[in-house]
Order: C-alpha cells, then structure tokens, then sequence
C-alpha cells in the first residue's frame, strides 16, 4: 500500500455505515475502536480491549489478534508473552460501525487474562440491590 | 440513599481491584464503562453501549438495562420506545473493573438492533486480506 493510502474508507451518509457493505469504521477521539473477544467455541466473552487502525489491520491480515494498549501506548500483539496468542475465525462490526466483536481460539493454554483466569469477567454483581458504596462482586 | 453518597465504592490497590470483593469501577473520563451486551440463551453479543452510575445503578435495582445515550445525551432505558426491553440475568464486570457484560433476554420481538436486526453485530469483515480502503463488509 502507498504510505499516504488510508488504511480504511472514509466515512459516507448513515444509510451506507448501517446497511451499505463498505468498511467505513468510525474511530474515537483517541483514534480507537472498542473490541469485544469471545471464545469461537463457548461463546464466553473472553476480553474488553481497544484497536487502533494499525492493531485492526494486522488482526485482519494476520488472523492474530492484535490490540492498542492503552495502559503501555503501544501496539500489543495478546499473549506475546504468555504465549496465547489469539486466532480470530471472525470480526464482526455493529450498525454503526463504532465497535467490534472477535471470535477467537486460545492458543497456548488457553487463558485470555493476565490474572490467570480464563476470562476477564470472572466477577458478577448482585442483582435486584440497589446500589450503594458496599456492593459485593462473588465469583461468575 | 443520602444525596451525597457515591453510587460506588472509590478504587483501592490494583490487587484489591483485580482480586477482591469490592466493586470500584472505574468509569472513563466521560463518567462511562463500556457495556457489552449478549443474549442470555444463545451467547450472541447484540448490541455495545455505555453506562453512567445513574443507568448502571438502575439496571442493578430493576434488571432492567439502562444506559446513557451518547447521541442523545440522556438516560436510555433500552427498548423504552419499542418495548423490546432487555432483562438483564447476569451482569459481570472484569478484572480492572472498568467493562460491564450483561446477559439479557430482549422482550416484545426479541429485537436489539435499531436497524430491525436482531443483532446489532450483522456484518463481517473479510480476514486474510490486507487492509485498505476498498474493504468490503458480507452480511454475517
């Protein structure tokens, strides 16, 4: 590609980003599009994280999930250290192209968190509580 | 509640945060958690929004899902114009506490999507090319 080509379409009129079928993603202030990770096979949502038009374009060519972590600034290639890295099979985008949602296999063992979890949200929130300072989370 | 009470816990350590009992989210600069939203039954993510402490602490109380319109600018109770409410079963949050993922089941015809689509999630992007921006979306 040029240098100066840009990696995705430019955005057209509502009717062509909710039902046209060009690629026309609609990145934040901070040039990100929130990316939702599900396991292919559990349907688990595995991880919340963040792409930028670099980390989205790797995931799209390479079929490895890649990600802008905001925490170091830098393009994350997940599970470059732990080894699980994390094969897509599909990326989806929402009407609004806004948002993103993979489905991917684990490699390695098999863990999506860094905390050893196999999913991030291995924590829930009590429901019919009003809420207040001392809410409990208890184990999903 | 006192008027002046938080909603929420404050944050403490990253461990507290990651390994405890004790929900502190972390909301963004805009006062929003990112909310991913899957069907109850069959695992499909239909639909991405935001929360506020207003519409997260109404969700909990009524297991209705609320969220803060960004367009909008205002509360939105999901569904409050074409009665597809959302019931919310579960809602986790994850290891930085600062996602939400609700499982729901949508009321009246079972619809998310503002497009008439049951998912919001409807188009896929094609893998193992590279990105440019002649991208073409297929109906997922």
């Amino acid at each position: 590609m040029a240098a100066n080509q840009p990696l995705f379409a430019a955005r057209a009129s509502t009717g062509e980003v909710e039902t046209g079928h060009s690629f026309q993603p609609k990145f934040d202030a901070q040039g990100l599009l929130p990316a939702i990770v599900t396991d292919a096979a559990s349907g688990e949502v595995l991880m919340f994280a963040w792409m930028n038009a670099e980390a989205l374009g790797l995931t799209l060519e390479t079929q490895i999930a890649h990600f802008w972590s905001r925490s170091r600034q830098r393009l994350w290639r997940k599970g470059e250290e732990s080894g699980n890295l994390m094969r897509v099979s599909e990326l989806r985008t929402d009407c609004d192209q806004d948002a993103l949602w993979l489905k991917v296999s684990v490699a390695g063992n098999g863990i999506a968190c860094h905390t050893g979890e196999r999913s991030c949200f291995y924590r829930a929130l009590p429901l019919g509580a009003a809420p207040g300072p001392d809410l409990a989370l208890r184990r999903a």
